[in-house]
């Protein structure tokens, strides 16, 4: 059985604050933060909770549920762009926290809205190169340590959240082939850098370049799709669900239209609940449709995009899909 | 044929520091720098040149040997802890930097002296996972921006260099079984942090333990290379070369007593002629016997460790070597 997606967790910070809220306190437009945005509530981590405890808080509900993994994880990869410390990495410091052995592979992935997906297959491919039966690759961002909250682009947008994924060889969903992109001639639509450059010893701050990224997303997105699509052998039509990355409800409705598929209900959206978690988004917006992967026969199409700018898309099969397609294995 | 290095090339900044200046400049005990550490040149990147620069650098000079390899490349992971900025990742400007086109995968590794190993094994079962054919693996490090020049454990230690490894199926070194492990209980030990704890809004610094990390190497490294050994089925005897990350002379000497090896002419040293380049040191020392990789049957050990703590080690044979020893393939 090839590597594939065993289990997923997702842990939310306890302090939150609402679409109200942020009207109320920041002055924001609520139709803006609601309707073209499509959050309702956002998370952030508290004063003295990093990346690394967000991770952890996630890794603890999949040992909650199998105590027995404890000592059978070989890799722990911890996709983040704000990490505990520049370094050490923080798939150290979750190693520690979580109490496990030292015959574990960890690194750190440097990638933000495509990261899941590019994880997906880097821990995959590296656990079946090396022979290793379980990993772990987790998401985490705190990106509220880092946001300028005056600055309605990212304060209504961005909320810190974690992903645990539990990768296995008795996974429920299976990734098939995938496709990867950069374009750096973009690397600053999205970028943590102090917020006026002549002063480069002031703090930084996230800047984002909200037209850049949405002309990014409408015009290579789809064409990503179309080529994730075409590798795999299959059309739109025989799609089950489209998991984008839930970058906000515009860019979504954006990309559906753009691949003819408008308000389709097989298109997911989880923003309201969640609001934009990076890298975290993709695993936490598929939990909310574990229960028909566990049990039918789906093909699932999911996509991560964003800083750097990159991006990179596969297809999920459901175990009984896979089965069906692939036939025995 | 399986993905190994097929080039290897590296980039030292213009600038640079002796151990006599560093001996009349900060008052460094000559014997110390040159005998104990093992270092008489360092070098320092300008002041306006990043790890990104410091990377295209030593690309570059793999595109002129082989320039159709610019419609080739698929993946570029950048290993570095100092990146150009927090986010977006550094192999994203790489990729621009180069020029590249759009549909290569693009992610950065972060991982400190075992991240060339770690790097070694992600890319090579990544390419091998998505059939791709050519793939670089950079490691790049600016140190010396984040050093206290007062802090002889650093200043007098770390070098700021770049490598970059071209990863294909025609390769002249093919990794074979990998060792990794980590312990984030010594996290701690090599860290950027502000340097009086209870002033975080200071600036950071790098902060070594080197007692610690001692410790560390002489006794976790020599049983992770005996492991090593043993899963490629090889005794110590058998082995060419032991190219470990080039810490320091008394790192490597006491690695090699414990080994049971003690000055043995096998044992790679070239932190004369480099200093301490951080996950750049193994590709850099393999570069010091590449003739000889080249044109001779050998079995070389390679071993990175530090910051996390973490570690990994692997075997390169020579193409010769592996025809030799695996039979068809």
């Amino acid at each position: 059985m090839p590597v594939g997606i065993e289990m997923i967790e997702y842990f939310l910070p306890v302090r939150s604050i609402t679409s109200e809220e942020l009207a109320v306190n920041f002055g924001f437009d609520p139709f803006f933060v609601e309707e073209k945005i499509g959050v309702k509530k956002l998370y952030i981590a508290g004063d003295d909770e990093n990346t690394s405890d967000l991770a952890v808080r996630a890794v603890e509900k999949i040992f909650i549920k199998k105590p027995e993994l404890k000592d059978k994880i070989r890799v722990i990869a911890v996709c983040t762009q704000t990490p505990d410390y520049q370094l050490p990495h923080t798939s150290a410091i979750v190693q520690k926290k979580l109490g496990l052995g030292n015959g574990i592979a960890c690194f750190d992935l440097g990638l933000g809205c495509s990261g899941f997906v590019y994880g997906l297959s880097v821990v995959k491919s590296f656990m079946e190169d090396n022979n290793f039966d379980y990993g772990l690759l987790i998401t985490a961002e705190t990106y509220s340590k880092i946001i300028d909250v005056k600055d309605k682009n990212t304060k209504a947008l961005f909320s810190d959240a974690s992903a645990a994924t539990l990768l296995s060889r008795e996974p429920y969903l299976i990734p098939q082939k995938f496709t990867f992109g950069t374009n750096g001639d973009g690397y600053e639509s999205l970028i943590l850098r102090p917020k006026n450059m002549t002063k480069p010893q002031e703090a930084n701050y996230l800047y984002m370049d909200g037209r850049g990224i949405f002309e990014f997303v409408a015009t290579i997105i789809p064409e990503d799709l179309r080529r994730c699509l075409e590798i795999n052998h299959l059309r739109d039509d025989e799609i089950d669900y489209f998991v984008f990355h839930q970058a906000s409800n515009f860019m979504i409705d954006t990309l559906s239209k753009k691949m003819g598929i408008p308000n389709d209900k097989r298109i997911i959206k989880c923003l309201d609940r969640f609001g934009n978690t990076v890298s975290s988004s993709i695993p936490i917006a598929i939990d909310t449709i574990s229960d028909d992967c566990k049990n039918k026969r789906l093909k699932i199409l999911i996509s991560g995009f964003g800083v750097g700018l990159s991006w990179a898309s596969t297809m999920l099969f459901t175990k009984r899909g896979y089965e069906n397609v692939r036939g025995n294995y």
